[in-house]
This record gives structure tokens, C-alpha cells and sequence, in this order.
């Protein structure tokens, strides 16, 4: 079996783990890393991977993970779909991710090329299953109740405020589908935590939750990437009421997230050329093996 | 909009809740009842609908939901197929899906046709968990933990045994994929306790499990469709271990199969010609609606 040759962009946590994710797949190898900035000094642990800023430079690549922020996604899925390698990301702008498809779509198909985006958890596996439980029960309501875990996109927020030296913004779930965030920052020398409360809870990021700021002296001290969601439908089939449905998982985050995205690489090279979301995927492309085997197993 | 017209196979419990589940789908309307046997009295809140042996005689049919006991459901599948009209059914021997997938898949290609099998909940949406599961932890072990429920083919066994008049078989989870079954049974007039007991749990259907032998007046005072499942998974994402996973449903048994198999009569239309799983489906294709608003609100 020829291994396909996964190309990992920027190295994040996700890309970290996008590493182990692909070692751990016995039909993929590592293509190499692409970085923006080279020039400084390659990680230890990446002594045997070939780290680069241009991917011409990797032999042949079919597929990129995008692992970088998710505002450059549009950029680099660009770039790579136009060379004709399939590429991944785990977009996470729920009110543009609809655009994206449309302005990858065209890209992907003249080039011959496959982009699966917003994958990972939620977007991503959470999507399928709201999908697969409105199929249960079509009429009825969703409700999806995250963590107790770090929320990158609030951390960064609040880690740009003045006076914060370094934060960590916690969702706690307080059920269907409410939130409230505490925010533990470390203070920068001199700054006032009264006045660092009134700018995290009057962002719009923060200000529509009940949040907690709470001054700490090490914010890396207090760091986990664990997080989970509990996910709760209640609906009808057919005409019968009060069908219960509930998916709860608890998981390291970017772990989660690479696995993902690396079944949606395997998933990629499955599919016709286009731009997907995990609800447009067949699930059983997203496994190695033997389709027959896999279903005999799992049906 | 034209509405699909879908033909009912069968008028057990799963026929009459999948006219439900027909009534209540904006896109669908129901060609007729397919019976075996039509020299029998029409039930009355089949009034309105035309009851026949014979498919010809209801016009126009898009898809025929086989809601036939399973062993039928190959025979039924050829025939509607050969006719060039999708089927779905909840065709549930595990051990011989993948030979009917095979059997059907010819004459599915050949006749322009497609068909879902073993849809439901499990074989079916447990089937699309299970998947989903191995993608976010490809090692790891799932467990599959059923009911507290009605066992449908351990019930027929059950009855099946000399001197029960009535029987009702419950699953009782005990966890880790291992079942208690509690059998209730109403006696024929002179029949032994005892007797019963020994030949039910002595059936390969019971011998490897637990199984208790109970006594009842009357079957049909504790008859309740109701049904669970709680499936669990705890894997290695990457190279991440302990990774947890949960889903669990507490659900009107018949009405939940019949709901998704519609949704699969749904998607049949949205396939290639041939014979597919619920694994194999892009979930998007089960729900009515405009694919992108859809995925606004689902992804």
C-alpha cells in the first residue's frame, strides 16, 4: 500500500497533535510541516521532519491540514486546492463557513481537488450528530451545553485586553445550550483587575453571558485542554413526542480536533471534487480499511 | 412541490407508525398499503387508504418501505427493485446484511433504483454512532448496552415455546455490552412453570445470557414500547488515550425505527443506484430542506 502524504500547516497545538494523529495512521505518512516563519529554531521534536515554508519543497503532497487560525483558512485552503491537494481545516466561524464552501467550491472543482471544511468536534462530529438526531425526531429542540473547558476563540479575547499579562476564559454549561464563562487572568505589573473586569465583561464576546473574572497569579499553572459537550435532543417521530436523545463526550480538545481532521483527510480522497462539511460526508469514508469488514463490524 | 409517493410493505406496528412518519414529511404522501392478505376486514384508520396485494393498482411509486417481518424483506426487495422503485427496510440479522447488500446490489444498479438496508436504530443510527466513534477514537473498545426494552425476536421465541400462551421478553443492561433477559410469560391452561422455564433458558436465543422465567396473567397489561440504548466508547485520539464517549436514547421503539426509515427513503432519492447502509449515506441527505440552510443551522 502506498501511504498518502499529509502535509501539516502551522504548528499549533492542532498541528502538534495533527502530527501524532497521522503517525497513528496506518495508510498515512507525514509530508512535512509548513510554517510562514522558518527562521527560527526548529523544534526538538520535529529533529526528523522536514520544516519549510514553501510545499513544493515536500515531493508530492495529497492532502494539507490546515492547522493555522482559523481567519488565514480561506487563504492557504486557496493555495493548495489550486495545486490540486486536497486540503482539510476546522473552521470555526459559524456565520461565514457557509461563504467559504461557496468560494472553495469552484477552486476544488476545476482544480480536482477535495476541501472537507469546519471539521473537528463542534463544527465537525457535534454537526453530525444534530444532523443524525433531527433524522430521529425532526420536530423537536437541540441543545448544546459545552465543557466545563478552555474556549481558545474567548481566551484569545481576553488575553488581547490591556493590562492582561496572560488568561484562560473556562465555558461552564449551565444548560440548554447556556453559558457562563469565568475568565482567570494574570495581571500585568500595575494593572487594576476592576478595570480589566469592565472590559472583558462589556466585550461582545462576553457581554451576553454571565462572566466571572477572577485574577490568578499563573495562568499556566491552571491550563487543560480537556473539554466535552453534552448534546440533549428531545422530539418527535413521526407523530410520537417525548423521544430522548443525548450525547455527552469528555476529551482532550486538540487531540480530538487532529483526529478529525485526519479522518477527513482519509475522507477526502473518497469523495468527488467539491467542498464538504462533515454532514455531507458518508461516515464509514472517514475509517481505514475494508469498507465490508468495517460494516460488518459497525452496521 | 411534487410530493414522493411512498408505499407501506406490511401493517405490523412498524407499518402503521412508518404512515405516521409518512403523514408528518412535507415532501412525502402515502401511495397505499401493500398486505399479503387482503381478505381480511380493512381496519378502520386504513378508511382512507387504499389497502392492496398488488403494487400496479396504487399509480406512481417512488419508494416502498419494507415494514415486513426481515426474513421477507429479501424477497420484497428483489421484487420492488426489479420494478425500479427504491425500498428501505430495518433488515436486522446481523450476521447476513452484507449478504443481502450484495444479492441487492445488481439488480438495484441495473433497475435504476436504490435501496437502504438495515436503517433504524440499530442496525441504523447506532450503526452511524458506532462509526462516528471509531473516526474521533480509531483504538478503543465501544460497548453497546440495550434498553431496559421489549427484545422483538427474543419475544417470538419466547411465544414460540410450548405451553406459553403469551410472552414478553425484556433486555436489562448490565453494561459492558452484557444483557439480562427478564421473560414474562402468560401460560396456556395446564402448562408448568417450571417446564417453560427450563426449555426458554435452554434456547440458544437465551442460554448465553442471564435469563429469568416469570409468571403473568396477562401479556398485554405490561406490554410497553419503549426502548433505550446507551452506547459508550473510550478510545485514543492520535496518540491521546481516554477519550470519552456517550450516546444514549430512551425512545418509543416503532416510531423511531419507522421515522428513520422514511428519512432513508428521504436519501435514497439523493444516491447513485445500489444498495447502501446507514454508515454509507451523507446524513445531510436523510432531513427535508434546502441542504444549505441546513447546514447553517446544523453545522
Amino acid at each position: 500500500m502506498t501511504k498518502k502524504r499529509i502535509a501539516v500547516v502551522g504548528y499549533g497545538n492542532i498541528g502538534k497533535y495533527s502530527i501524532e494523529a497521522i503517525e497513528a495512521s496506518p495508510d498515512f505518512e507525514l509530508a512535512g510541516v509548513i510554517r510562514r516563519d522558518i527562521s527560527t529554531e526548529k523544534p526538538r521534536e520535529l529533529a526528523d521532519v522536514v520544516v519549510t515554508d514553501d510545499i513544493s519543497t515536500l515531493g508530492k503532497v495529497d492532502a494539507a491540514l490546515l492547522c493555522t487560525p482559523t481567519r488565514s483558512v480561506p487563504e492557504h485552503a486557496k493555495k493548495y486546492l489550486k495545486l490540486g491537494i486536497n486540503t482539510v481545516d476546522s473552521y470555526d466561524i459559524h456565520t461565514s463557513f457557509l461563504d467559504l464552501r461557496r468560494e472553495l467550491m469552484p477552486i476544488a472543482q476545476e482544480n480536482n481537488a477535495v476541501s472537507i471544511i469546519s471539521s473537528g468536534w463542534d463544527p465537525g462530529s457535534d454537526s453530525v450528530v444534530r444532523t443524525l438526531l433531527e433524522a430521529c425526531a425532526p420536530k423537536g429542540l437541540t441543545y448544546t451545553n459545552f465543557g466545563p473547558g478552555m474556549s481558545m476563540g474567548h481566551t484569545v479575547v481576553a488575553k488581547s485586553v490591556g493590562g492582561v499579562a496572560n488568561a484562560l476564559s473556562m465555558t461552564i454549561p449551565l444548560g440548554t445550550s447556556i453559558h457562563r464563562r469565568v475568565v482567570y487572568v494574570e495581571l500585568a505589573p500595575g494593572a487594576d483587575i476592576e478595570d480589566v473586569r469592565k472590559i472583558i465583561k462589556s466585550d461582545p464576546y462576553f457581554s451576553h453571558d454571565e462572566t466571572h473574572v477572577i485574577a490568578v497569579k499563573n495562568i499556566d499553572d491552571i491550563i487543560d485542554m480537556g473539554h466535552g459537550v453534552n448534546l440533549v435532543r428531545k422530539g418527535v417521530s413521526g407523530k410520537t413526542d417525548n423521544q430522548l436523545f443525548e450525547f455527552s463526550m469528555r476529551i482532550n480538545n486538540p487531540a480530538l480536533t487532529s483526529q478529525i481532521m485526519v479522518a477527513c483527510a482519509r475522507a477526502s480522497f473518497r469523495q468527488k471534487p467539491g467542498v464538504y462539511t462533515m454532514p455531507e460526508i458518508p461516515l464509514i469514508d472517514l475509517l481505514y480499511g475494508d469498507k465490508e469488514s468495517l460494516l460488518a463490524r459497525l452496521v
